[in-house]
């Protein structure tokens, strides 16, 4: 009898045993599932897929309120309660054990450029959504509220993050946007309402923490064979006008010794950025992207010229070295061939550091999960740009084979992603458990 | 009554000396009427004068006509017999002594580009109508007949001297001109008949020779203070579209040595066309007056550069000498930064050199003036190109103040524009006792 009833109760054992072993299993090591992330992936590349090539979700396109659409509902089916704020944003909550706690966020954006990749973004929107679904189906309870946020026109101009940082003007409503509508008028067109904007700010401690994972855009980590990137920062960019006058003439009365050619001046001007920014080490850029003679004829010296130059670094200081070694060279240049420089700065933004305790809890998430990585900063500018500006923040980047972006050759390997969503699930339930 | 009739005698002398004495003095130092020229130059200044500045006399347009229509009467007031070829060229001729010579033609265009000056083409075309009546009031007699050529739509393409030279072809007629209206559709609009363009066409030894007075363009003249220009020939010029092509990135994301910048291959490339072209002494120029980079935006590494270069020389073989070290440097700057540069070649317009025998003729006549002279190429086209192709030719400079031309700042001293014309009239007359 004692040995029937030791022997029915090691079997209720091994019952409680095998039925608790899932839980058990996904608390000691969670995983997000990755066949279903890339599955959704791959269901967003169905949307805005463009005829000319890559794919299309311009902020408030048609394009771009299907594939909102399609994120929300992956949101209600990983039980978060999901609204639209007034500067249209998506969020999706859920609620934490703590109610007294501020709200733990992660996210990223769905838009994209026109004729762009369906990673830039996606992932990130996807990897939180993944997340969440992931602490639904392991009935991992967080201390924080965790809150999934899909900003809104992102690649416009951080438009959506810049509402809730408090950045976005009323007078900024009025412009134009690649949709065609105003920024008013798209805001509108995907459920927010305009009228109501500063609602939707939010300020210093009202948010835990920011985390959002996104692909690299550079070419380090695929470069290096790195895994994970693990973001310094968000680089400063100054961006400049610069307009350079010599004097038109005849191409072919004008003796050479006799022109004052704006366009040869610009040459040099060009070379002198790319050598100023190269002649020290580390991990700033100079680019000359755009440039325009005037009038602009085979045969007419030309008599001005209006080019774009672009200074990034994480130091802002490094960045006014570089500009006014640049202008000192400009200044020269403009002695040398009788030509007038001008400067006009039209962009200004600040670095936007990253979090260190983040960082560590990224890098930490990280090796348990035997991936390599490395730290690094954003040369492209991010929603975390904004929520840096009040809340502690900080991203994880993954590989971008051969660092293309912002183009249908935009790609990072399933297993990239994967592991983005994963580190990424680590280091919000390394965060959940932070008194900060 | 002996005495009575010396005495009568004397008298009738001294009479007919009185009588023959202008055209005496005209004959041994013949010269223009220097106040009436400068007064039909200010007529015409007010034809096509433009509320935005300069002159648009541009072929085709309305105040083109004007202009034809107001030169046509000073034709026909020197005595000149007027008519418009099929097309569209003014034709005023003058009979010869000797029917059996060939016609020596003189002069020029009135069309402009828009905006342009009121020198440019018009001092010639004033100047050899001035000629002509000059010589109809000294009663002088040439053995040739004389033609004053007004030729159409200078500025366009030499349309008009390229259908008398042959060049001019039946599909040409349907290219846009600068009016609006295409070729064909100007040529009639201005008199002319586009469908018997075959019936203008001139050979070798129908003219005699071709003089053409004209502004130099460049500063040579005015800044060495010489006063007459003999033109050596007319440069040749050849015209290629440049194509760099590089990797289009992401300015904030793509580290400086991961680049394929072609914008920065062609800065280097500008730069290294100057320093060739500058590398020899001589009087060869090229130039870079246009380029495009592409996509063209501040925060993208540019892909792609279109650029055009331009090439001109009295020799041709120094153009080709010149193309090649540029093509030699382009491949190394390929080389060096990862791009690929392709030429594309789309104007090779040859050299059209001056007839020695009139050089020295111009020469002549201006020292006879007390005019110092410099022989010099003409860096800009002329219709004198087109003549040289079949018909002796030779091309009088005066000096532009500044060297600046096409433009509301072209301008001549008063001085320079009638010795141009009295160099002129006095080379008609050398060359009219000329017996090749």
């Amino acid at each position: 009898m004692n040995y029937v009833k030791s022997c029915f109760n090691l079997i209720l054992l091994l019952f409680a045993l095998i039925i608790a072993l899932p839980t058990l299993r996904s608390q000691s090591s969670p995983r997000v599932n990755g066949d279903r992330m890339m599955e959704h992936l791959t269901a967003m590349a169905a949307i805005g897929k463009d005829p000319a090539g890559g794919y299309s979700r311009v902020a408030y396109s048609e394009a771009d309120r299907q594939g909102r659409e399609y994120v929300m509902g992956l949101m209600r089916a990983a039980g978060l309660t999901v609204s639209i704020d007034a500067a249209g944003n998506i969020s999706g909550r859920r609620a934490g054990s703590d109610p007294g706690l501020p709200v733990l966020v992660i996210g990223s954006h769905v838009d994209s450029v026109p004729q762009g990749g369906n990673y830039d973004g996606v992932v990130g929107s996807l990897g939180a959504v993944e997340v969440a679904q992931a602490l639904a189906e392991g009935h991992m309870a967080l201390r924080h509220p965790l809150e999934v946020l899909i900003f809104q026109n992102e690649e416009g101009g951080l438009q959506g993050s810049r509402a809730i940082s408090g950045e976005l003007r009323e007078e900024d409503l009025n412009q134009a946007t690649r949709s065609g509508k105003t920024l008013r008028e798209g805001i509108a067109f995907i459920g927010g309402d305009p009228t109501h904007l500063t609602g939707v700010r939010r300020k210093a401690g009202d948010i835990f923490a920011y985390l959002e994972l996104h692909i690299e855009q550079g070419g380090t980590l695929a470069t290096e064979k790195i895994d994970i990137g693990v973001v310094e920062g968000i680089v400063g960019n100054h961006r400049w006008d610069v307009t350079i006058e010599g004097v038109a003439n005849h191409a072919g009365t004008t003796p050479m010794n006799q022109r004052h050619d704006a366009l040869l001046a610009a040459a040099r001007f060009v070379e002198a950025v790319n050598r100023i920014v190269t002649s020290i080490p580390g991990r700033q850029v100079g680019t000359v992207g755009k440039i325009q003679a005037i009038p602009g004829a085979y045969n007419v010296v030309p008599g001005k010229v209006i080019l774009g130059l672009d200074v990034r670094d994480l130091d802002e200081a490094r960045i006014d070295m570089l500009f006014g070694k640049i202008r000192d060279e400009a200044e020269q240049i403009a002695q040398a061939s009788g030509t007038k420089f001008s400067f006009q700065q039209i962009v200004a933004d600040r670095p936007a550091l990253s979090d260190p305790r983040l960082r560590q809890l990224i890098t930490n998430s990280a090796k348990q999960l035997n991936l390599t990585t490395k730290l690094l900063a954003s040369g492209a500018t991010h929603d975390a740009q904004s929520m840096a500006r009040f809340a502690p923040s900080g991203m994880i980047f993954i590989p971008s084979i051969g660092g293309i972006s912002h183009s249908p050759e935009e790609f990072s390997r399933p297993q990239d992603v994967v592991n983005g969503a994963n580190v990424l699930l680590r280091t919000v339930l390394r965060l959940d458990s932070q008194n900060w």
